[in-house]
């Protein structure tokens, strides 16, 4: 089923249980903070075969011990649930968890 | 030793060895491209590789099979012979060397 963009107040409303994460854009994004390169480089790992497992890629910046995730749904030209569904995973993953 | 922030006059000569590499500012920066994410990320792990061994840290932005590295040198606020060293690692890894 192909992914439905979401309007502002679902947005909105969805960010609201995820405070670490802001919305630049058509894009949801967070910023995590690593004691050094090392370990940001681990998460960056994790994200990447959770990223190959479900086919949904977030641009990934590193910028030594930060990393950050922006999430957007080329499929439907916005913001949609699967970005809401990897930011939770993601923040599951960095949390150790 | 610490490394010695590089002239524009020397940025430039070094710039015309790299033709990939342009300089947006206070750093030098390519971006290459690969087959999909997974051969965009094994690149990544190669770079991380290489930047924990020198402990030289580029920013590295990973947009599905594209690879963004930016160099600069905190050391000397600027750019330096480390910049362009690891450029060159880059690129050879980059093209599987």
């Amino acid at each position: 089923m192909a992914p439905v963009k979401l309007s502002d107040t679902e947005v909105e409303a969805r960010l609201d249980t995820l405070p670490d994460w802001s919305r630049p854009g058509e894009e949801i994004q967070r910023t995590y903070r690593f004691k050094d390169f090392v370990e940001a480089m681990a998460f960056v790992a994790k994200v990447a075969d959770r990223a190959e497992a479900v086919q949904h890629h977030p641009d990934i910046l590193i910028r030594w011990n930060r990393v950050t995730l922006s999430l957007s749904t080329h499929d439907c030209g916005g913001i949609s649930e699967k970005d809401f569904a990897f930011a939770r995973d993601a923040d599951a993953m960095a949390a150790g968890r």
